[in-house]
């Protein structure tokens, strides 16, 4: 049976978990802190249980049970219920999606366990924005990559509005961090992959037409700058999207990183 | 010469074209019923300048004056010079950008004009997020799509969110806006273009293997139900992006509509 506790205090100790969901700097340290996530909505949080994320515990308004009963039931945690005004006083804004679980965190596994035994995987190296990331994530399951790398510095795939935007594909796609940004590239070339990095420049060999060998990895850069120039050098192969040529006269000369890498988890598939 | 004029005061009636930016329903009647549209930061007035559109106004702190300075000589139009306090006290939020422009808008051309010697355009369903459209510009710029036809009630690419995001892309690709959505499909299949329909549904024809005839028009569908029945069936063919089976399996079976423009652009360079 789900354990309905009713809250109407948002200074409640217990709904710490949840506390001004869009201030991104308390919540980054919050969530390091205690070692858990925020999975918002009926399916992210489905998605996130199923995943094998353990809940800590529920915040909803009353007419959000009943979708979740089910879950809610299964599930060993409590479920704090509370008016609307209650919730929106603690997250900081109004709760479109209705229910909010607090998930705790699982151990990340090394990028060697990560790209074991896989194909296809996506490196990113210092994408900031939760977004992006999470738009990525969401290409990369939809399209069949399978596994991501991420830089020390990208943005944490389990922020709520990552997770949110990769509609819970995050939970999907295996992923490690490197805690080496200068070496573990080595690691993933020592299992075996080729490594491509996809730059903007013209006179790169065309996605496309890029040798897809057994084990591929492909490199993203960051929105503004793109790909290190070590990583570039590290590259066995730099790869690009062909622009318009009228486009690069206009100066209409580049996609947003999104769109660049949809293309090209689209391109992986076809090896 | 810049005609400079120094601005102090919120409500001067000189500025009503530039008041609560933010506010998308008071921005899509005041901007229709004047015929204007708000160009943001330097780069997107250079672009919409250079495009033709003509410049009603200019508002910005003094120090965005100079970079701008061989454009301001050039067009006659004044440029309301205020301090940052009172340029977020009108527009209603930091207008981090610097300057704004006030900019007419032109005659957008027929249906049958804008697809009048072209080989490659996207159709766009509904598509009523102004980012996704400018999103999808910006793909369609970089790509080579030569035209966008939107169905009536698709944002308006204008829209100062849409032009941002779009990185100004949206100047770059000429586009017309239905006035029929029940028979302007047969304006441009009158125009020798094949139809493709763009779906989820994996048992249509691959992208990669749809036949490109010397004129292709590719229809994508709103975000949340994609291309209505009637646009479905009135298509040449129904292509679709391959999902991993993994994915589908899991569920994460969908593309956002950004992501797949990005894809279907790219596959309609190929030919």
């Amino acid at each position: 049976m789900a354990r309905l506790v009713p809250v109407s205090d948002p200074g409640d100790p217990r709904l710490a978990d949840y506390v001004r969901l869009r201030d991104v700097n308390l919540r980054k340290s919050l969530e390091t802190e205690h070692g858990l996530f925020i999975a918002e909505g009926e399916k992210v949080i489905r998605r996130a249980v199923g995943t094998g994320y353990p809940a800590r515990s529920f915040l909803m308004a009353r007419r959000w049970v009943e979708p979740l009963a089910d879950l809610l039931d299964e599930v060993n945690a409590p479920v704090y219920v509370a008016d609307d005004a209650t919730v929106e006083a603690v997250a900081g804004f109004q709760v479109h999606r209705g229910a909010l679980a607090s998930m705790e965190r699982l151990p990340v596994p090394s990028v060697a366990e990560t790209v074991r035994g896989v194909r296809r995987i996506l490196i990113l190296e210092d994408l900031v924005d939760h977004a992006n990331v999470g738009s990525i994530y969401r290409c990369a399951a939809a399209l069949g990559v399978d596994a991501v790398v991420l830089s020390p510095r990208c943005a944490d795939p389990l922020y709520r509005r990552a997770i949110k935007v990769s509609m819970g594909a995050v939970f999907a796609v295996p992923y490690a961090r490197m805690t080496n940004w200068h070496d573990d590239l080595g690691i993933i070339r020592g299992a075996g992959f080729g490594l491509l990095a996809l730059t903007p420049d013209q006179s790169a060999v065309p996605l496309d037409k890029a040798p897809m060998g057994e084990r591929v990895a492909l490199m993203l850069g960051s929105e503004g700058d793109g790909l290190s120039s070590r990583w570039l050098a590290e590259a066995d192969e730099a790869v690009c999207i062909p622009m318009s040529p009228a486009a690069m006269a206009n100066g209409v000369d580049s996609l947003n990183v999104v769109a660049a890498a949809a293309i090209a988890c689209h391109g992986l598939m076809r090896a």
